[in-house]
């Protein structure tokens, strides 16, 4: 059955529905059980009468993510005039700690200090949501090869990537992107890096796996493509720039399949390695053109041990990612995948990587208070119109480029 | 007479309009010649044959900024199907150095290497502009209260406004807008300061002066209120948010006159500061609600000596200048104005700040090359929410506030 959002339900009175979304609260009154759901669009209250479903709730704590199956009925004493009926809950990340404060209050009874100490979970609470519906924000992070600053006498980083901040914000709105400058401090020159780029990222909730963020990347590239061609034709036509059409789907390779196509095809054997060279990633567009008719390819299954140590292994072979890269024309233009959801697992991953968990805690808070599976993904705006201009040099898509050797004008 | 642009010449056939922008061609032939104006829509054609205008072209170099006064004709040998006839001319900004390469001609000559150590000007490269139609960019600048990074070994900062580019791109597409994150590096701990913002900057070209620049973002106030009103409904009402409706035109005082105002009202004389104290921009922000129905209100004419070097004086009084700021219930929210747009002014203003105009060159640049009367502004996206929101503290308008003692999570 597919999910759907809280403020679908209420046209689906009388058929059984999946909810999905954090435990917001919970009145146990013995026989039966009032349970509100909340999730991206709003809450939605579930009445529970079967003692095993009762059972499962035993222990959660508030922010614990459910699934949620019931049947809608109406109810004019009920918040939204409906509820759901006949409930069946399944558990998809407990959260097993007591919260630090009530989030699901109408007032927020900390201070302002305990609340940004805690941000990634108060930010949840139904009226900082609404407040941060109508702002929005930016950070910095911390990681390797990031520019140190002397912040007011403490070291600091200027933001590698809105990563960590964009999967906090999945366990407050669900579905967020964000477009914004970020910094690498590459140490090399090369025509396809610069230290200064624009990302277009975004990051959503409830996906069943990777396989949803590519469609929804598809969907945008999609997009992106159409309203170019609709509304800067002026601009097309003197630059003699094709923009491809994009079909219902982009073909899709593992890096392995893709690695045998190339030995096939091409003659040279890089079966096994962890990544793909320029030489590589040209021939397989090259191929996806020619027979499938698509200048846009997805690579898949990369080598955990080679992604971000937030990227979720496949169940059937963990040292193969759900990570995926989207090449366009010859070139790596986006990088994304499933990530992972459960504190335990990533807090693992980040002692295997060699991270201490203390220096990303805030972070980490996120996943110790209930996050849902979800997924995101990058796209480098000056690598996608170096490849939609057919330039050589990222540097002639990069409005003011910044790099080794340039930092002005 | 109003001006239009290059694009909307046409439909005017047959009369007398008036037209701004840079000199992008001139063949001289003699008894007449042919000009070809670009501003930020495209190119037009005008034919000379007055010799007192002709003359006043003699000696300009290409880029110098022009208003062309001239009857529309129908001539289909012109690119666009008619030109200009019976031409005047006024010299806006002349260029008088040679330019270091033709941007003018189909192809742009130079490597990447010179071009983008002169980008100010190859920007406006006709096929450079339609690339960066298509794409966009954001950069770093230097300045006070900055935050330094280790950049590769040399010293670099974080950006601390747009201005500057936003400025340079002026010279390319007339009328430019950034939202991004901004760095100040504060020193102090207050309600109203944050280390990082995010800034809604625009600046246009060819304006009359700042009160053009303050028509705009009087319109731009009144498309965001509205859009919040509209598409906002339930979290304005959750967060029982006013927002307030926008008139024709906000009101506006001198700084001056503002002090008077609050020494006649409120008792107490700060006529003759610099600057309006919070408790001042408080008074006239009841003021001006309570006697002129606006919960917005403009301040003009602060102390050039206040204001950064760009800020144009006032031909009047330039001990004044064309800056303005927007106060919004009590709180400044916007600080903008009309700029310098001549070099020589510009880089004597520079000195006269204590700023050594080689630490500058990037920007100077474009100003060497022809820049419009022009002007803008920037507004704190946090600082407008915290005032819509009614909340007493920029950290709670603030996604992850950053400040002396915050920088995670």
């Amino acid at each position: 059955m597919e999910r759907i959002r809280t403020d679908q339900v209420t046209s689906h009175v009388g058929e059984r529905v999946k909810l999905a979304g954090w435990m917001h609260n919970w009145r146990d009154m013995g026989k039966f059980g009032f349970l509100v759901l909340r999730d991206g669009a709003g809450t939605f209250q579930a009445v529970f009468d079967k003692p095993a479903e009762m059972e499962k709730l035993q222990g959660l704590q508030y922010e614990s993510v459910l699934e949620l199956e019931g049947v809608v009925a109406e109810e004019p004493r009920a918040p939204a005039g409906a509820e759901l009926r006949d409930c069946e809950v399944r558990v998809i990340s407990p959260v097993l700690e007591p919260l630090p404060f009530e989030i699901n209050k109408k007032e927020l009874k900390p201070g302002l200090d305990i609340f940004l100490n805690h941000a990634p979970l108060g930010l949840r609470h139904l009226e900082k949501r609404a407040l941060f519906r109508i702002s929005a924000g930016s950070a910095t992070e911390s990681g390797a090869n990031v520019f140190q600053i002397d912040y007011c006498g403490r070291p600091a980083y200027v933001a590698q990537s809105p990563q960590f901040y964009k999967q906090i914000m999945v366990g407050v709105f669900e579905r967020v992107f964000e477009i914004g400058p970020v910094f690498r401090a590459e140490k090399h020159s090369t025509s396809r890096h610069t230290n200064e780029y624009v990302s277009l990222d975004f990051e959503m909730g409830f996906i069943k796996d990777h396989t949803d963020v590519m469609a929804m990347l598809t969907e945008v590239m999609r997009h992106m493509f159409d309203r170019l061609t609709n509304e800067r034709a002026r601009e097309l036509e003197r630059l003699k720039m094709h923009v491809p059409t994009v079909g219902d789907s982009i073909p899709s390779f593992r890096l392995l399949g893709a690695q045998q196509l190339i030995f096939e095809r091409y003659g040279e054997d890089c079966r096994g390695e962890p990544d793909l060279a320029p030489q590589h990633e040209a021939w397989l567009c090259e191929y996806a053109e020619q027979e499938l008719g698509s200048e846009l390819l997805f690579i898949t299954h990369y080598p955990t041990s080679k992604r971000p140590f937030y990227t979720m292994p496949d169940e059937e072979d963990p040292s193969l990612s759900k990570g995926f890269d989207l090449l366009f024309r010859g070139c790596e233009i986006v990088t994304g995948g499933q990530r992972i959801h459960s504190f335990q697992q990533l807090h693992d991953n980040a002692i295997k990587w060699g991270i201490n968990p203390e220096d990303i805690d805030g972070y980490l808070q996120a996943f110790r208070y209930g996050m849902p599976p979800h997924g995101g993904c990058a796209i480098g705006l000056e690598r996608l119109v170096m490849q939609l201009a057919g330039l050589g040099n990222l540097r002639e898509s990069t409005l003011f480029p910044r790099d080794l050797d340039r930092v002005s004008p």
